[in-house]
């Protein structure tokens, strides 16, 4: 490991931004590419459908964000002022919340606290570290959970969006 | 999307490296989880078998993190002064492979120049972006690829590790 504790910038907040809202339009489309039966259903070697993977992102991301913002970590129910709920039934039901997500996303971001991302938390009262890894970990589990739907649309016969296109 | 474009600092160039570092560490113990002819042979719907999958991720990987560095973008083959080979038949040489690859990282990282990764560059003189980006989508690719090796060792009744122990 190198010892090298420069704060050189590597991405600011805007680009992070764009980089997460690119990976969910990847999610969006890779929800939009299942069947609506299978969205539901479809799963290998005992695992969650795809839709279930979806609800954990979206319980996950504004929620998240929004602890980020003001350190306050509520689950979906509580964290939600809107008229929204988690129960979804359809694809289309599901695409909703997933677009309601985004544009929360979007109005919480612009304010989260300069120097925020530095600071230590507690995220949803049980993971201890700072907020760049809580921010990534929402990101990457996206990432994780995506990858396996694109085992799932392989297994369908369906071929996946590409990764690259965001 | 927010206009605020402010440089708050997000993620110094050590916690990057022990970020990708980590998420290496978990592939690792992916690539240790497979039965060593499923890891050449298992696929689900035409997918690459983990064992290629691993491989891409190593070709991304030093030869990289070498172009971000550097700004030479060179594929394996030409990258390596070392007498290493991407052919390997055995998960321990494709281990090998991987620990070479976590030194060479490591060995890179430190010459990265202030200020680079928000400098544009063409990786691999085919995707043209912020060094950043590049930076990124070699962590965000090996995510993708080991959540599907993840449903691999699930349609095997192998339980992976856990996906936050890094």
């Amino acid at each position: 490991m190198t010892k090298d504790n420069s704060t050189s910038l590597i991405i600011t907040p805007d680009q992070l931004l764009e980089h997460w809202q690119g990976h969910r339009s990847l999610t969006r489309r890779v929800i939009e590419a299942f069947p609506d039966d299978k969205l539901f259903t479809h799963s290998i070697g005992g695992m969650r459908p795809f839709s279930e993977l979806a609800l954990e992102m979206i319980k996950m991301a504004s929620p998240g964000i929004s602890g980020i913002a003001s350190g306050k970590w509520e689950e979906f129910g509580d964290f939600s002022g809107d008229d929204i709920s988690l129960e979804v039934n359809t694809k289309e039901e599901l695409l909703k919340l997933w677009d309601w997500s985004t544009e929360q996303i979007n109005k919480i971001w612009s304010s989260i606290p300069e120097g925020r991302f530095q600071e230590k938390d507690v995220a949803f009262g049980q993971w201890e570290g700072q907020t760049w890894w809580h921010m990534f970990y929402f990101i990457d589990n996206e990432i994780h959970h995506r990858g396996q739907g694109y085992v799932y649309l392989r297994s369908l016969g369906i071929e996946p969006p590409f990764f690259w296109e965001r």
